[in-house]
């Protein structure tokens, strides 16, 4: 039974709504500025990032507090209450993605001035580009409602998977063997391991973009069990 | 303004909390099994980990789906409110910590055979029982909603990153630098990475249990910045 909520409700979750995009627009940026102080080799760009993202913390805190003050106090229903839990459960998937850019920029910071290996720095750069589409993508969806298409980025991860895997392959590789490489391998698969955890979060909020459509929760990854697929038994 | 929720509503309520402690009992089995695979190198005992994950995903999607229910149906207020809403935000952060049980499980399994660090395993071991403990007492004080207690377990995650970095040097230090140690310590940094990142969940659910209690949303680490402190600038 759909009845609609009030002005005033409509009017607090649409700025509930556009403070969402704004967090997702900050992360998308730090995500930006931590991959590409990484591909540069920028410890400054670096540690910028590492300075902003208490912005992102203090935006989850804020939508936190927001949406369960709406739900106690205004006990929205049907869609409406969809839309406020969506922002409620996806803010936290926001706040670990933040979460991951610090990891990157970390790295940057820590293997600063190490030798490095071209071949999985180019591999890495792909994997920062399918994510950082992605994620793009998942904010887009999210904004427009549009159930379908977040269903269709969580297929994406799949790929993003395959070129985890190929990277800690490269790591471990004979090739790579001599030990002045040592701390950037660690750096590599660090990096490799955050993006691919980004993966993860980005499918988590495609699923609460369906959930707000639909009202239908659901599980958009087989994430386990495809990495388990990948991985060669020793 | 305080008022209580009628016997239906605190019989679900009760039933939600204890299938929540559930699922917690659920992912400390899960994260027993997969350390102790980890340090006997048993690769059986860690298929068995990757197999049992479901039931923790089937957990979470279970609570979300009777949380948002009762949210929903009964739109519960003050105290019974937060209860409802902990359990919703608490059970992403357990499913996280099973997964990361996974992760540490198919570890065991990529790196069967390979030669091992004694020296790091055991690193890895003190890091293990400090972070099964962290898990227990913080679902302890969840249980006995004592947000007095789960302010002191988010302290001890200090000590947790303190851990990860100690070992995180081991894994890159000289002394270890010879390639037939490739895949094991690749291995060690995931692996320890695996049991920082619970110490985080850890965190956040005793978050929610001081939320849950008081009705205060608060921030009880500040992770980012302790971890930089202990990373030495190359």
């Amino acid at each position: 039974m759909e009845h609609e909520m009030g002005p005033q409700f409509q009017s607090e979750l649409k700025k509930l709504q556009s403070k969402f995009m704004d967090m997702g627009i900050t992360v998308s940026d730090q995500i930006y500025r931590s991959t590409k102080a990484f591909a540069d080799h920028d410890k400054e760009a670096a540690q910028a990032v590492v300075l902003a993202d208490h912005q992102i913390n203090e935006h989850e805190t804020d939508l936190e507090k927001q949406a369960l003050y709406m739900m106690a106090l205004q006990q929205p229903v049907a869609t409406s209450f969809r839309e406020v839990i969506s922002v409620l459960k996806a803010s936290s998937d926001l706040e670990r993605i933040g979460d991951h850019a610090v990891g990157i920029a970390r790295e940057t910071i820590y293997i600063k001035g190490n030798p490095r290996i071209d071949r999985i720095e180019k591999m890495i750069a792909n994997l920062t580009d399918a994510i950082r589409k992605m994620l793009e993508d998942s904010l887009n969806a999210y904004f427009k409602e549009d159930a379908e298409a977040a269903k269709q980025i969580a297929k994406t991860d799949e790929e993003i998977d395959r070129q985890f895997v190929a990277i800690r392959k490269a790591v471990t590789s004979k090739e790579n063997e001599d030990a002045q490489h040592a701390a950037a391998k660690a750096s590599y698969l660090m990096v490799a391991r955050f993006l691919e955890r980004i993966g993860d979060h980005i499918v988590n909020i495609s699923e609460w973009t369906v959930y707000s459509k639909t009202g239908r929760i659901i599980e958009l990854s087989d994430d386990q069990k495809r990495m388990e697929d990948h991985l060669p038994e020793q």
